[in-house]
């Protein structure tokens, strides 16, 4: 236990210091050299290699992963976990549809520094004039204080390859914005929260999204390439389940405000839903109650099974099963999964994608999986010798 | 982290309780019925379905996994889980030589209670007359005194099918032996060891062995079936590896002692080996050495990389590898994910069957697999919505 304590004090020192050293290093309004060096052993260039095409291989240099010049920025801002991954890897999805992983490869951040991105996140004021928030009102009423809108900023670089050297041809910048802004009246006071309305995310993101592209163009390595920006609707810090995108948009080479904005209807919820909420589909919440029932009592002790459900336009498009429980013997662990496999294929939701983690106190177990319109889930049972 | 501590103690009361309530239930001496009616709703046989023929299928009753008459014994008493989930998943390939998993199902151990096996863990004396370990000696010094041999049991049942009904067909025992002996002089006093030697582990193993065989051929349901008893030697509290399986005998229908014992030659190590340790093969050594060299600069922050490997006569027969790193985003996890497959492939030795897990503060991230004679590792990165 108190080794987890340490761990835990460790992390939270080692990201703090992470973001002081990024921070004083500098290198903050320089722009990075481009990665198209390969000869030199200074430059050396490599990419990561392709698990299969749903992912983007990512860029090495000098043996080490180029990692984004805002690193950890998220991380130690960001209290709900779910928000930082679901913001992340739906940028992702959203990227891919501009940006193939078959001819792009992915870059993280390189023109946004952390000292850029964490004035960009703060209020505007007379000493952080690039502040993307509104300046600190007076009042602290909840109803009646400027809140803060924007909370994470995401950049993605996508680059093509000619020969040995890669160079930019596209970016992605994700904006997140507040559903709920937590706030307090003095230091060491409660917390307090404004509640902000869909119209509101969505007029202060768009706003927020123009002052951003403007701000890239003036770039003159990004003038000229089609920049992607999304918005993201954060989740309130207490959810299971993270946001949602709700608009993206395409801009073209040299276009400095946004033109177009492309609606995404997509939602999360998090399963066995409330008794007072309704999902979009009462027969897969049924489902997931039918196979909550037949897993939940295969031990005499008791099992938790929940799930995150993505739905897109309605339709169920994700579903990632939790099931918790103590295990007594690994014949148990085995049992239990190959049980859950066929319960899952008989009661879980037919198409959409499914994973499934089996986990106990001691950590994960096993999982399964099943790909977007595959029968049968594989299984994988962790061992140990 | 408070969550954690109190996670921890619900385990432990959790594992007392059920001991308690296990023990209280008694059914202690009385054999269970045989799992042979399926008709009525009372005694409803059911299967758990089979992910792959590399495990069998286990035994649902009522609804409910039929679980060991003495469940959690092992987890209560053995403080490193690697001597249970090594024993339990060697034990399992013992058994899979003798009684196939295409023709087989598994039922847990359904003759020995948690009272029995107790009792056989304990000392031989007036008041438990059959305990397997020696009788408590008067000096306390480690190297005159009777150490405790026999640490776990383990009892597999095979069953086969005859239209709805299941019954006995075959048995397996697993009995760990003590590579070391922990014990106290005084109650709240300091901890000493006496270590044994690895002729007495094999000898007082067979002679443990020829009396539990015996014993079991006492009940006539056991009387006349296949008990196949192997002998594992446990690791100390100590080791990031469990022990290992050294002998193993098939006991024909009605022998009450065993006739020959089949040696075992396996040996796990962990990697990286320590620098006065030789391991079986210098060539696998140094495998694994260039790829944690190629995996752990990967990020400017340090990546732990550390592996179990499995010897069997001298060839490595499989590798768990854990990588254990911090990470800032998810597009982070998915690079290095793909990087680790690449680097798997190029450096880790071929044949063997190779699962790496890849794990941060916050749990399992990805994970990658190659099975026996496979070249490629397959990855999943585990998402979040």
């Amino acid at each position: 236990m108190e080794e987890v304590i340490l761990k835990k004090i460790f992390l939270g020192l080692s990201v703090i210091l992470t973001g002081i050293l990024l921070a004083a290093c500098g290198s903050v309004d320089n722009l990075s050299n481009d990665t198209n060096s390969s000869g030199s052993s200074k430059g050396k260039t490599q990419l990561t290699g392709q698990t299969n095409t749903g992912y983007y291989q990512g860029v090495i240099k000098n043996g080490r992963y180029q990692t984004s010049k805002s690193r950890g920025v998220s991380v130690q801002q960001e209290s709900n976990q779910f928000n930082i991954k679901g913001f992340e890897n739906g940028l992702l999805n959203i990227s891919k549809k501009q940006f193939s992983t078959k001819k792009y490869v992915f870059q993280e951040g390189q023109y946004l520094s952390t000292k850029r991105v964490e004035a960009w996140l703060g209020r505007k004021s007379k000493s952080n004039p690039t502040g993307l928030n509104p300046v600190k009102s007076k009042s602290t009423s909840a109803t009646k204080r400027n809140p803060i809108y924007l909370s994470q900023i995401d950049e993605q670089d996508y680059m093509t390859r000619s020969g040995k050297s890669l160079s930019l041809q596209g970016m992605t910048i994700g904006l997140a914005i507040n559903s709920v802004d937590y706030y307090k009246k003095t230091q060491y006071g409660p917390t307090y929260q404004t509640d902000l309305t869909n119209s509101q995310i969505n007029s202060e993101g768009k706003k927020i999204a123009n002052q951003v592209l403007s701000r890239l163009r003036n770039n003159k390595k990004l003038k000229n390439i089609p920049i992607v920006i999304a918005l993201y609707k954060q989740a309130s810090d207490d959810s299971l389940v993270g946001g949602n995108f709700f608009a993206y948009s395409t801009n073209n080479s040299g276009t400095t405000s946004v033109n177009k904005w492309n609606k995404i209807n997509q939602k999360n919820y998090v399963f066995p839903l409330q008794s007072n909420q309704k999902g979009p589909s009462q027969n897969d919440a049924d489902s997931f109650d039918n196979f909550k029932s037949q897993v939940q009592t295969f031990f005499p002790n008791l099992s938790g099974v929940t799930a995150q459900a993505q739905y897109t336009n309605g339709s169920l498009t994700g579903m990632n099963v939790n099931i918790t429980t103590q295990f007594y013997s690994q014949t148990e662990i085995i049992s239990f999964t190959q049980y859950i496999q066929s319960a899952a294929q008989r009661y879980l939701p037919a198409n959409a994608p499914i994973d499934i983690t089996v986990q106990s106190t001691e950590g994960i177990q096993s999982f399964l999986t099943r790909k977007a319109n595959e029968k049968k889930f594989s299984a994988h049972i962790f061992n140990s010798y």
